[in-house]
């Protein structure tokens, strides 16, 4: 079982090329997911891969948003035995829509699919991004900003 | 000239099969970013397509921020001439980095490139993403949530 | 649960482009496989996919054959949680090895896999394959052909 | 000419990637085929590629199984001059059809396309498959399963 | 046997996905090519596709350039049953070198390879290409060109 | 900007892979093509890749033939900011269409896209063509070949 004490209440076990060489060429990888109750895989992208996801124990929400212009958001509550596909690159989620522990195990059409936590990385980079670039794309005081990016 | 009078100061004039239907199956699309003075193309991804850029006319400052678990920062300044690459997937942005007009061309890996510009995709969807599993991911209060999800 | 009362003592509940029509293009798709006790998954390939299995539940002896000229078996005991691959177009196996039942998950690197039972293919084809290319391929006399070919 | 004195009565002289190291990353190679009279190519199968194939000289049968569930048998007899497909990944034989001895030359979408000779890989690993799931995918006695992995 | 009483002296018969439908999505084509005496296939290119070929009948000189800024030629005199590359897009042709009639037989991986005859291209396509052009690149009178343009 | 003192009075500038190295395995590249008064760029192909082109300055008219059987001429002139695309390993050519000088930038759909200058693979190869060959090729006396050569 995964370590779900963090601040999602999640936790991602991933079996790419890094942790099993012998995938290298394949165009195939899988991670399992762990949610605690309440907890939520936050909004990220795979840049090099699709994802379908299957649940193995629980209820879990899931959602997507579609590119520009529509930027639509998909959601479906999945019950055990339940799949959904995360095309590639778009932004998704998952929350555990249950009272207790939830699994899923998700397959991803690369070796080396990649995981681009949305927050993390814009929030969250090595060094920031400047503060005044994150005000604009985001429309907010600049002082937020630098309280968000102190988080990360 | 594309037309910046927005709240990010830029302007994005596509040619991808949706505006050219000739380039159907040829893997390669191309775009021209205005910048105003000030003037940003917010941090985005390409779900299916790397980008090399070029600066026509200006200064402009470039970054991309690389995937888990490094989330390393890469920024640089180019002048008009110079070329960069935006992996595949990965978020990235531009700022007009001199005091007039900038202009860039960009060629993207494939004819349906798609854009995902974050802000507006995760605060901005329709419909909104539901405000606790932001205020986790991002870890702020969920009035900030409403706030920024209000600008979009 | 799948219905594992048949001659192999297993059954798979596959989830590709013609269950689910959404997963056109994206080059992935899944099966379960229940097992009953003693329950075996026969000698099969998939023509256009590697795949990846994750054991769910039980103990499951996996187990593949390299190509030309070496025909070398590769085996493995898979405990609940352990994950194996099997390269495209490898004939393989899978063999409950516990006493109760057994669930696999399996994820495979195309959304149009294919599956080809080598039994099935070979001695249940419609119409046969000439019982004398058959006693040839396999040395065995010509009537063990026509009481296989009896059996598919 | 290719040494047809063996249990089959053909020879195949492969120019793939391992004979010729030029055509790395080529996607492309080639075979020929000697029959003598009444030789067959057993069934077999490329993982990595689709098989065209034209007869240089004499009269050959030709055929292949579609995939699960039709297992459909589909058969030709070639005179010299015509041309055949075998679809990646799918079993197919082929069977010298006239008296006298039969070439034949096949292309290969792929630099390393692999050959699995059903029979040798099936009853002829090194080591061999477990004789019970073979008697269960079979449908044979068990008996019958050491029989034939005598013979390879 | 090809009509091979034209201007070059050579035949080329095609089994392209225009020929045969099945091919479609194969990644594979075949062709035959017929010499006479003294016959040329003249220079050209597969816009699509990487060719193999070997030589059914006769003795064959072959040869093909590289890309710029080398240019350098490679030529070898194949006998019957050799095999020779001709990497994707690159100008190539063939001779035949001997005395009699020869006959060749390509594989090229693509189902729909195309063929650029250069001379024809160049100097006889519909509409002609403005003649100070050809004239500026091949560095000609402007009247060789039209005479040369005079022929296809 | 690029020296245009030269016989077709234009200079090309790449960035592929071999100037930038970081741009391996990303499927693009890019290229500047200078002009001078009456300057073309010569008739080639890309053996790799796709090309879409837009001018940043000037006019210039592009042309491109289809391959066999039709050799169709398509050409338009292209004013300050619009777009064409060339067909992956289709022979292409620009031409200064003004009076100025004019520029023009290209991507191309590959990393590595190779360029093939017709007249001189054809007429400058290292070693030479066998000039019975192109004589018999162009349908032009061998004198004219030997001319031709001479000035590649």
């Amino acid at each position: 079982m995964g370590n779900t004490s963090n601040n999602v209440g999640s936790d991602v076990t991933p079996v790419t090329v890094a942790e099993l060489p012998g995938l290298n060429t394949f165009g195939i990888s899988m991670a399992r997911i762990d949610f605690a109750p309440m907890g939520i895989n936050p909004p990220h992208t795979h840049p090099r891969a699709t994802e379908i996801l299957t649940v193995i124990e629980g209820t879990i929400l899931v959602g997507f948003v579609t590119s520009n212009p529509e930027n639509r958001l998909i959601t479906k509550v999945l019950e055990k035995g339940d799949v959904f596909v995360f095309p590639e690159g778009l932004i998704h989620f998952q929350k555990n829509h249950g009272n207790g522990y939830a699994i899923a195990l998700g397959a991803l059409s690369s070796q080396n699919p990649g995981v681009i936590t949305i927050a993390n990385v814009v929030f969250g980079s090595n060094p920031d991004i400047a503060a005044d670039i994150l005000a604009k794309a985001f429309q907010i005081d600049i002082n937020v900003v630098y309280q968000i990016q102190s988080k990360f």
